[in-house]
């Protein structure tokens, strides 16, 4: 009965997870609002990265009371790509990042990104990972009809590694991955690195928390891989 | 019997609590520390915000294993009060602020400014608030000995006030400022809008947590303020 046990595999999420990205998305996000004369807290952003953009614009404007429509959710897509991508020089991966897919590719353990963002965004964070774009399936928003929390992102990344989601380990920062994981039946498993607590992440599924990709390398025997 | 029934007082923290500057502090220490070729990841910083800029620094770079010494200290402090100033213009006060300040002056309850920074950082923000500094105590790091977590601020603004600290309700948005009122045996009141879960809050000592000042003037008979 061998063939039923399923075999590790990973599918990470990005910004807050294998790069130190999250607070300056947050920072980009509140000047594109704010360019919009929109005046959202910044934990409330915060709270809400790691989503798909477009929830985030919609649930964002429902909650102050402004008008949602599609020239204004653009313009904001625009400008936080433009406040992102003007400070993107400065961001760094994570600690770990490089040596934990190292190592899975190394031991021949399938793994994928699946992010939220657009690839417009997320290219020079991958090119700093030096992520391989031929051997690496990679998902972005711009693949799939909903991003997280809901499960496309995920489910698109293991048919990519042409395995069944529900025997893959989803690793992000976000309760947002974390609910999507739980609706695509994978395991979750949170990071503190994109600035969530344990608990937030817990309650929102995660079955184990590290701190950040060297602390899941140093914990990797946890979660089914055998060295 | 009534004399020994303590009256209604607040001690509030600056930033996290009234205002919104809690992530443009964490990008400006980033800055900071990377022009000294100090590499933390993000979400770290975050985590310190708000406890004495001396113990924060020391904290941080004994993490890292850099060597502390008294002109580096220095350095960062200037660098990251530089950062901080050349963003200060975008900042804003947490909803509410203004206006639960406001209602606590008119209603002749005592209240107080106690912040690890110190008045170089401080002032434009307190400015934004409208605060009367005539008819306000405030307490900033320049004027005690220790930062929080040390009591050693709401002490001195309980004073300042004519009132016992124990007798206070404490307000931050930050596990310091609990920790800080667990050491005053004062009360902590825990805020989100510094970007902490509630979770963090209470297991850091907090009897309540709102989501930010508005939250707070809502539901401020919770704490012991009649109306």
């Amino acid at each position: 009965m061998d063939a039923a046990i399923p075999k590790a595999s990973f599918l990470f999420d990005l910004d807050g997870t294998l790069v130190d990205s999250v607070y300056q998305h947050v920072l980009a996000w509140r000047e594109a609002l704010d360019v919009e004369g929109i005046n959202v807290s910044v934990w409330r952003i915060h709270r809400k990265i790691g989503m798909s953009g477009g929830l985030f614009t919609d649930m964002l404007l429902r909650e102050t009371g402004f008008h949602i429509d599609p020239e204004r959710r653009q313009r904001l897509r625009n400008l936080h790509a433009a406040a992102f991508n003007r400070q993107s020089a400065s961001i760094r991966p994570l600690p770990g990042a490089r040596e934990l897919i190292g190592y899975l590719t190394h031991a021949g353990i399938p793994w994928a990104i699946a992010t939220s963002g657009r690839m417009e965004t997320a290219r020079p964070v991958l090119e700093m990972l030096d992520v391989d774009f031929d051997r690496t399936p990679i998902v972005t928003r711009d693949q799939v009809k909903h991003a997280k929390p809901d499960p496309d992102l995920f489910v698109a990344a293991a048919a990519r590694l042409g395995i069944r989601v529900e025997t893959a380990t989803v690793v992000g920062d976000s309760v947002w991955d974390m609910l999507a994981a739980q609706r695509a039946r994978a395991l979750g498993v949170g990071l503190l690195s994109g600035g969530y607590s344990q608990d937030e992440l817990e309650r929102a599924g995660a079955y184990r928390v590290y701190e950040d990709p060297a602390d899941l390398l140093k914990h990797i025997d946890e979660v089914g891989v055998r060295r």
